[in-house]
């Protein structure tokens, strides 16, 4: 409908495919359907989503010891499964994760705690785990009870398909699992330095209430003796740089476990890069989206400032229908940029302060950069232009 | 495209056709191109836009005396008008104004502050008027140097124009002169209580700086010994109440321009209804806008919160794109106000708290309320829907 070619199509040249990720040098990539040594996945159509989708799965680290960290929206009106790993568990001895798609258990009152812990307990007891070392993440419709039935009736099957599966294996199918409206399954494995790691996302959309949320799960033998800052900066400048729509989900959730069996610590970078380049496939896989832009905003009074005016700019619906139809429009920049620091004044913004000439091009990804004068901070958002298929999505395809 | 009816048409059931508007009883209607008494007012076609189009305008106030009150734009990055008049102008007492259409003389450097001088200078000299008591305005597109000796070869006929014409005239080419993207004109001439109001708008998107801005004059014969307060209070419950696609413009001006001479002061709730009713216009033409929508919030901790709360529901795609659908999709509401109060906890949002019934109908209008229980404060915003139409004439018609 828009006239331009859809660019929405699954990674064709590698995991590290966007310009602006810089991973270290010397990984080996591996099945994606494998992870990292000492864990083991799985995933199992229990009947949520219906018509046979695989909609449970789990994640299980063999080690007894292990090294976790786990991030939770900060919506002010979060999800049952977001309250329950924020009040009632072990955050530092994640052992699994148990996660259903089709259905959030969001504003679902004092039964959707209930049902986030029985799911949970009913994970827990299957492995034989403690309770409260075990995550648990949903993601789907707002408002809807969870099937409970539903849910317990596949814990067996998942408890089996993980002691099923030798270790290392069974990504495949827990990427599916977590999946709602994404187009294509957001995952790697590689090794590096003497240490693997894997990762999986979800996401196409920082929100859409009919599906929804972001989810990432992140599993490595390397030594991470402080997960909860180096887990805290790798999101910091991947998924809390993305916007699609400027919206934020009652569930998003991004966990990350390390047994350090390896014995070896994270290269520098890894996790930066590898975070970063999952979260903007998930910005590529947005609702709707043929395109990424990175607004970039130089010289700002100080780092706040520098990121209001990069996301008043990544989140303006000017800018981001001017990235669609590749028209260089700085005038757009220039009027988002004085509105983020409307009161102040910081004189009038030309073309000479501002950067936006690739996106006239066909690339799949385009930079705008404004210079302001005000000082040394920078800052930088990563955005989806917004098309029909946005609108058609959430306007016409609603029930 | 969208498959739903275009409900974009002017008027057709009377100025006070919004069912949130409460004008005072008693009003008499005149013809829309009358003025208020003791106003002239005329338009010409310089050649701005091109096509004959009417593209320059005046007001002028016959008395000497004269109570006025002038609102600008709060982005940080104003255009060379509003810099002029905040800097150098009498805004108390100003006497005529000058507009044109078609370039808002934005992001045009010292050269734009010169030009708006002189195009002030000129009309203040042929009226015989001190420089200081005109105000100007423009709109149109960012970037491009105005055309001065188009606009300053269009003077003299706005001048003689404004001669010709018999007191209380010429409102209706005025109003011509300040549209840009305006589907129909936003104006309005009355009396009550024995005295007499006018009022022209323009605005179709809270800024499209391809086009732009939002502009509104009112004249009147009646004593406001305080038009400062007066105005300012009018436009926070009406212009500064409204969202199209969350835009600031740099060239958004407000001019409240009062004799005095009827003897007799406004009758309350008058202006306030005048331009909520303008406002409202506004959303109505809102770029690509089929349906207004009003967010309304109670139950607030503060008011502050209360309007975050009632701009962030205002501001989302995904209850915009479910006003367009007719979808009473609560989640999208409960999602958006506990993104707007992140890092605070609300508990979760239910249908119990939100009403969105009449989302659901053909109506062009819908209320959507949200109770929270924090406290008693309350606010809400007018709001267009998000259409295909808003993208194509923002992604496919640029150049």
């Amino acid at each position: 409908m828009s006239g331009y070619p859809s660019l929405s199509v699954p990674p064709e040249s590698g995991f590290f495919r966007s310009r602006w990720v810089d991973p270290p040098s010397g990984i080996e990539f591996h099945d994606p359907s494998s992870l990292a040594v000492g864990f083991r996945a799985a995933g199992v159509s229990c009947g949520i989503q219906g018509s046979g989708a695989t909609d449970l799965g789990a994640v299980i680290c063999d080690a007894d010891e292990v090294s976790s960290s786990i991030l939770l929206t900060a919506n002010a009106a979060a999800a049952a499964p977001v309250r329950v790993c924020r009040e009632n568990l072990d955050q530092s001895g994640i052992r699994a994760v148990i996660v259903n798609s089709g259905n959030a258990n969001a504003s679902t009152g004092d039964q959707g705690i209930l049902d986030a812990l029985a799911m949970r307990d009913e994970l827990a007891s299957g492995l034989g785990l403690a309770a409260d070392s075990v995550a648990v993440a949903e993601t789907g419709v707002i408002g809807v009870p969870l099937q409970m039935e539903t849910v317990l009736g596949g814990i067996p099957d998942l408890v089996s398909a993980l002691a099923g599966h030798t270790a290392s294996q069974g990504a495949a199918r827990f990427s599916e699992a977590i999946m709602t409206t994404d187009k294509w399954p957001k995952r790697v494995s590689l090794s590096v330095d003497g240490i693997t790691l894997s990762a999986q996302a979800k996401g196409a959309g920082m929100i859409e209430p009919g599906f929804a949320t972001m989810l990432c799960f992140i599993q490595t033998d390397a030594l991470v003796p402080e997960p909860v800052p180096v887990l805290r900066q790798a999101v910091d400048s991947s998924f809390e740089r993305i916007t699609v729509d400027g919206q934020m989900s009652t569930n998003d959730t991004v966990l990350l476990q390390a047994t350090g069996t390896s014995g070896r610590e994270l290269p520098p970078g890894l996790l930066d890069a590898v975070l970063l380049q999952l979260a903007l496939e998930i910005v590529s896989d947005g609702e709707g989206a043929s395109r990424v832009g990175r607004a970039r905003v130089t010289g700002a009074a100080d780092p706040e400032e520098a990121e209001m005016v990069a996301r008043k700019i990544a989140n303006s619906p000017l800018v981001k229908t001017a990235l669609l139809g590749r028209d260089p429009n700085w005038g757009r920049i220039a009027q988002a940029a004085g509105h983020a620091l409307a009161g102040q004044d910081i004189g009038e913004l030309g073309p000479d302060v501002i950067e936006a000439e690739d996106i006239a091009g066909d690339g799949r990804e385009a930079d705008l950069t404004l210079r302001l004068d005000q000082g040394d901070a920078e800052a930088h958002v990563y955005f989806s232009d917004l098309t029909h298929e946005y609108i058609v999505i959430n306007a016409e395809y609603t029930t």
